[in-house]
């Protein structure tokens, strides 16, 4: 390599998930080739938001305020609280979704063996939380995984100790899926919570 | 999204070649939520790099100096003088063979639709250090595509106007390969160029 700089900047494009070595170089000759101007915007947008993006204290989401902006909009139903595990899926949801409740981004699911337990996750304040008695209905939308059933069920009891009315997901055939392919474990689960069809 | 800064930073990751909107979402959040030392190192590494890093005046390759660590070492061969398209293919020809020679790179091939001519290439910078006449060969290591092997016999016939022997990488099957797939053109260039069995 001629420029250890540019040895620098190969090895930091790295921390990125999925780049390799590979297309660490091809990202680091792009941007010097052809897009200097984007890689500058690239750098400060950065640093800024590594600076100044924490976690919301209401819902834990990430926001640059104390309280994010969908936390203090006043058009969201405060009756209505879904808990997803991660930001990611909170934009999954709000994208899809019309929902227009409120979020609780838990930061990941419980796995002691991890060492990942209630306070990790904040329940402590999603309890809290629930004993406002604003909540009506909490929307538990953790992954359909052993670890995020574990923690569904968790936070089900957890909402009906603040008489909070617990909800999950469908689970069930994909739509545009194909039956031969779906797995057994969810085409056994659609079959059996079967519903009947309008007229 | 619940921050401005977040939108900013998943635009900004944009600019990185083959990342769209879901990756750069997945990379956003991976440096926020798991590497925040590792998202101001790379940040750091970006706005050192865009600033730095210029291009050597005897090669033309990134470099922070003014003559790049390659053109300045004393243990390269200046007979040997190899010329590529672009830092990447540079590198490959630095990690894959024992190459000990100097290296000149285009930055780009002869495209006149483009706008892209001899000057474009530094044809001119090249020309004046051929008629240095240290360099004996001229190793010709343009892409084996139509415009780098119109720029391979323009750079050939320099090379014989200074009086310095014009090389061409060998074409043929590649190794590891399987007849049954290679490309026509490329079998029918190698069936025609075979050589005789050493014993």
């Amino acid at each position: 390599m001629t420029s250890p700089l540019l040895e620098q900047l190969i090895d930091a494009l790295r921390v990125l998930p999925g780049v390799g070595q590979k297309s660490a170089q091809r990202m680091a000759y792009h941007v010097l080739e052809r897009d200097r101007a984007g890689g500058e915007r690239l750098a400060a947008a950065l640093s800024s938001a590594v600076e100044n993006i924490r976690h919301c204290v209401r819902c834990r989401d990430f926001s640059e305020s104390e309280v994010c902006t969908t936390c203090a909009s006043a058009s969201r139903d405060a009756h209505l609280l879904c808990a997803v595990e991660s930001p990611a899926d909170r934009l999954a949801i709000e994208q899809a979704t019309g929902y227009r409740g409120l979020y609780f981004v838990l930061q990941g699911r419980l796995s002691p063996l991890d060492g990942i337990g209630p306070r990790e996750l904040g329940l402590d304040v999603l309890a809290s939380r629930l004993a406002e008695g604003e909540v009506q209905e909490l929307i538990i939308a953790t992954n359909p995984t052993v670890e995020g059933e574990a923690t569904a069920h968790y936070l089900a009891q957890l909402a009906r100790q603040h008489k909070v009315r617990p909800s999950r997901l469908a689970h069930g055939v994909p739509l545009g899926g194909e039956l031969e392919y779906v797995d057994r474990g969810t085409l056994s689960h659609a079959f059996g919570s079967r519903s009947e069809m309008a007229e």
